[in-house]
């Protein structure tokens, strides 16, 4: 049974999150549907990050096993096929060893946020942006950000409290904050995060950004290691998941 | 009857259209009532560049006499205000002199053309680019665009066939076709265009990107001055009037 790493984009707006539930209709499920339709077999897929309702994803990584040994074009363009109108697509699949787990083998996960600053809202981006009219500095969010950055730190105050993570304890690798124009982008990269660790990590910035924090303010509140100290959870519009890295293994593109 | 000069971002998608129809929900009709229940007033607006229906927009630009001598962010607010949800936003706002007229001022407008050149279809930008599978070589495209670029050229074979325009002359500034990754980004200056002028000319530089047409086969279709040599027309999804550009004037933001 070949395995297949498929790299995988979809709008978050369209789906309740990318694990199949039980209301509402979710992007893993969407897939599964879409491999049906291509392979007449029930199979399942294991997605290296489960993003909640609402949020993007333009480098998802998920696995499956086939039972036919397909061209990894084939398998890319058939899923595709099936998928259509649906708003996920596969950027590309690779044949992976079958040691290999999207989820398990991952080294780094990558998340971009997405912060429209400025008076008039969000027309052609919204829905993919978090709008914000007052002034933001983004350099102030920057600066801050870097206290995220670090092996083995407790983020109690930056986790959903239904987070089912054995521990708070997570390394951050890199957080960067930089505006465009009256974009501003923000870039985080770990291991793995905690339930909407990310968002909450930037609704608190956002505090920093417009004045209403301090770098101190933030600091203490990260100290704190409590969730009611949180400044506020960033909406889902702004949030996607963009890479997920994994230790070179011998993939390859059958053709 | 102070008179304000308007900055325009909208989503084509959500219209047929720029101007007011009798069947439809125009960009300028949407504007108008924003401007009604702003002001009370039934007010005209003219735009700078008639888009058609799907056709967005990031830097419309229109033009409207007030009453009352409103600072300038307070129009642009409160026309966003009264806007909402419409997918439609007045970016800025600035005062002008009566002489200032959208349309018959303009010295140069610049249309945006973004082509999705991958294999995977369109997910998150689906209805903002043209999603072409091929590989297309955009170098070959800005060498070939090239030609367009000149003083007072016949532009019949990139004209709709109902084009109301008295001349097919119109003189091009620039034409550049860059890529970034997937993206093929084509930028189009000129004093004014005539009626599906871009999406014409991008359609038939598409068969000089995918190998169809040679740069000569392009010229050919461009001295024939014929409507029929056109070789297709590029689906709006992917056009955006970007910016209109006026001579110097003495404008002010009132505050």
């Amino acid at each position: 049974m070949p395995r297949y790493k498929l790299t995988i984009e979809y709008d978050g707006l369209a789906y309740c999150g990318w694990q199949r539930q039980a209301n509402g209709l979710s992007v893993q499920q969407t897939i599964e549907e879409a491999l049906f339709k291509f392979t007449g077999q029930t199979l399942q897929i294991q997605g290296a990050g489960r993003t909640d309702a609402g949020v993007h994803a333009t480098g998802q990584v998920a696995h499956v096993d086939l039972a036919k040994d397909w061209r990894t074009d084939q398998v890319r363009d058939a899923i595709n096929a099936h998928l259509w109108p649906a708003r996920i697509a596969v950027l590309s699949a690779e044949l992976v060893p079958e040691t290999f787990e999207a989820r398990f083998c991952a080294i780094q996960r990558h998340y971009l946020y997405k912060i429209l600053n400025r008076r008039a809202p969000a027309v052609i981006e919204r829905g993919y942006v978090w709008h914000l009219a007052r002034q933001l500095n983004a350099d102030a969010m920057h600066a801050a950000a870097q206290m995220f950055v670090g092996e083995k730190m407790d983020f109690s105050t930056f986790r959903d409290s239904e987070c089912q993570a054995s521990s708070p304890m997570r390394t951050i690798d890199s957080f960067e904050v930089t505006r465009q124009g009256e974009m501003i982008e923000i870039r985080v990269s770990a291991l793995s995060f905690l339930h909407r660790q990310v968002r909450s990590m930037v609704g608190s910035l956002e505090h920093v950004g417009s004045g209403k924090w301090s770098k101190a303010d933030l600091q203490s509140a990260f100290d704190a290691k409590d969730r009611k100290r949180c400044g506020q959870v960033a909406p889902f519009d702004g949030l996607y998941l963009t890479r997920v890295d994994y230790p070179k293994y011998s993939s390859s593109t059958r053709t």
